[in-house]
C-alpha cells in the first residue's frame, strides 16, 4: 500500500503522545482493521544562504499584536515535498502492543532510593539485567564489534576503555557531539558501586577523554559535559560525553537522571562511601523494569 | 507598516541562532536601513478530537524508505492563518545591539569554580547584583507586588516564604506546572551560603511546599522536582518546583546548572561545609556578567 493510501485509510482513535517543545504528535488508529501508529514531527528550518529572501520562506502573515518595536504574528510557510517538507511522517503498521506502549506517554515518578531499597530491590534487579542483556557491550569491548567507529581503544583490563560515537550523534555536526566511553572493567554496575578506591581510575578516564577530544575535535576542555546516568540504561559502567551547546538532550542531561563525573569524583573524595550512604533521587517511568517490582513500587511511593 | 510589508522589505544578513529541537530560527537583517530581528518558530499540532481525519492535517506525503512494518515519509501539512498557522513569526524593528546580543547564540563554557574563585571573583560580583537589581524580589516579598497570584505566603522572617507561579507557566496546563518559592531570609545569596545550620530550614521548605502542592493541585509528592540554580539568575535564595512530566525545560533542569534540593540537604547532612569546600561545575554563557571579569575568565579557562 502506498503511504498516501495508508494516510487516507487511517481511522483515528486517540492521541498517544504530544510534545509542544519538539512539535510532534503520535496518533493511534486502525488501517485495514489493524493497529497503526502515526508519528508526525515538524521539520526544522533549512538554514538560509546569502541569496535568501524572507518571502522564499514565508507565504503570508497576520498580525496578532504590536507593542513598541515588537510585532507578533501567525505565518504560513512555503512547503514542497522535495525541498522543504513541513514534517516527517512515520507509520508503523501493523503495530503491536509493545509498539503502542513504547510510543505512549508513560507516567513518571520521582523516586528517592534509600541504600536499603537499593540492596533489597535494585541489586537483584541488576543481576537480571546482566548476561545476555549486555552481551552487546562485551561484543564492543572484547569482540571488535563497531570497532570501525572507535575513537580510542585501550585494552588494559583495569584502566582501559573504548570511546566511540553515541548512536544519537550524526558524527558530523560538532554542536551535537555525543560520545560514549565504555570501560573494560566489569565490576561497576552503576554509580552505587563507586568508592574511594576508584578515584584515580575515574580521574584517568576524565583526563584521557578530555585530551582525546582536544586532539580529535575543534573543541576545548570546557566545551563538553561528561556525565553518567542513574538509573543507567544498561548496568556496565559507561560515561556520556556531550557538547555543552547540544540543543536537545531532554531528560538525558537533567537532574534526577544525569550526574556530572566531576560531582562523582569530588563526592567520593569528600566521603569515601558517598554513593553507598546517600539516598539518590531519580525519575522513573512506569514502563521501567524496577516499577514492575511490587515491593519496590510500594516502598517508593 | 503592515507585517506583510515588514516581511517583504526584510533584507537578510545572517542567521543569529537556530534550534533543531524547537524548530526555530532567528534572522538578522535590515528593514528601511535599520536593524531588524525575525524570530520564526514552528507551531505545535492542535490535538485532534474524535471527528478528526488524518487527511484534515496531512495534504500529501512521499515515502523515503520502508522496512518491515516501518514507513518513513516527508509530508505537507494543511495550514490556515486563522485555524492552523504553520509558525509564529515575531519581528523586532528597529532592533538595538542589546536585542541582537540577546537573540544571538552565545558561546557556552563549562566552568569548574573552586572555593578560591568563588571568594575572589564571585562574592564581589554578587555584591554588585544586590540592591536595586533585586528590588523586584523585595517588592514581591514585602510590598505585596503580584500578591494576587500567591499560592502561599508565610511572613515569618526566618522560616517564611512566598510560593507563586513562575512566569514561564501558563497556570492552566498541569503537565507544565512551574512554581517558584522565594524565601524571606535575605542572608542566602546562593547554594554557596548554605551550611549545616540551614538543614531544618531547607527541610521545612521542602515539606511545606510538597504539602501545598498535594492540597492545591492534582499532583502527588513524587510528581515534582524541586531544585535550585547555580549560578542563579538572581542572588536571593529561591527554589524552582516543576512537574516531572514538563516537556521542555532545556538547560534550566540540566546538570551544570540545576541542583536537586534533596541533593543539597543530603550533602550538607553528610558534610556540614559541603558547599564551601566543593569545586562546583556549571555552564556559563559569554554574555554572563561573570565572564566579563577578566581575572575570573582567565582562571576559568
Amino acid at each position: 500500500m502506498s503511504v498516501q493510501d495508508l494516510i487516507k485509510q487511517f481511522q483515528f482513535e486517540k492521541v498517544l503522545a504530544g510534545n509542544p517543545q519538539t512539535k510532534s504528535i503520535v496518533l493511534l488508529g486502525k488501517i485495514d482493521n489493524q493497529d497503526a501508529i502515526i508519528n508526525i514531527e515538524k521539520s526544522h528550518f533549512i538554514i538560509p544562504d546569502h541569496d535568501f529572501k524572507l518571502t522564499d520562506l514565508v507565504n503570508d502573515a497576520e498580525i496578532i499584536n504590536q507593542n513598541d518595536v515588537y510585532y507578533w504574528s501567525n505565518a504560513l510557510l512555503k512547503q514542497t515535498l522535495e525541498q522543504s517538507p513541513a514534517a516527517k511522517l512515520n507509520i508503523i503498521h501493523p503495530a503491536t502492543e509493545t509498539h503502542i506502549k513504547k510510543y505512549s506517554t508513560q507516567k513518571l515518578h520521582y523516586i528517592i532510593e534509600t541504600p536499603e531499597m537499593y540492596q533489597k530491590y535494585v541489586v537483584p534487579y541488576i543481576e537480571t539485567m546482566k548476561g545476555s542483556r549486555i552481551k552487546w557491550v562485551y561484543n564492543i569491548l572484547f569482540e571488535g564489534k563497531e570497532s570501525e567507529t572507535f575513537i580510542h581503544h585501550d585494552k588494559d583490563p583495569e584502566s582501559g576503555f573504548v570511546l566511540l560515537p553515541d548512536m544519537k550523534w550524526d558524527t558530523l555536526n560538532m554542536e551535537s557531539l555525543y560520545l560514549c566511553a565504555i570501560v573494560n572493567r566489569k565490576d561497576i554496575s552503576s554509580v552505587r558501586d563507586l568508592t574511594k578506591s576508584d578515584i584515580s581510575f575515574l580521574k584517568h578516564l576524565r583526563s584521557t577523554i578530555l585530551s582525546i577530544i582536544e586532539q580529535k575535535y575543534p573543541l576545548k576542555k570546557d566545551q563538553v559535559r561528561i556525565f553518567i546516568h542513574y538509573q543507567p540504561s544498561y548496568y556496565h559502567f559507561h560515561l556520556h560525553i556531550v557538547n555543552v551547546s547540544h540543543p536537545g538532550l531532554g531528560d538525558g542531561i537533567a537532574i534526577g537522571k544525569a550526574i556530572l563525573l566531576d560531582d562523582v569524583i569530588e563526592n567520593i573524595e569528600l566521603v569515601g562511601d558517598y554513593y553507598q550512604r546517600r539516598n539518590i533521587g531519580y525519575l522513573l517511568g512506569e514502563n521501567h523494569g524496577l516499577w514492575q517490582i511490587e515491593g519496590y513500587r510500594n516502598t517508593a511511593s
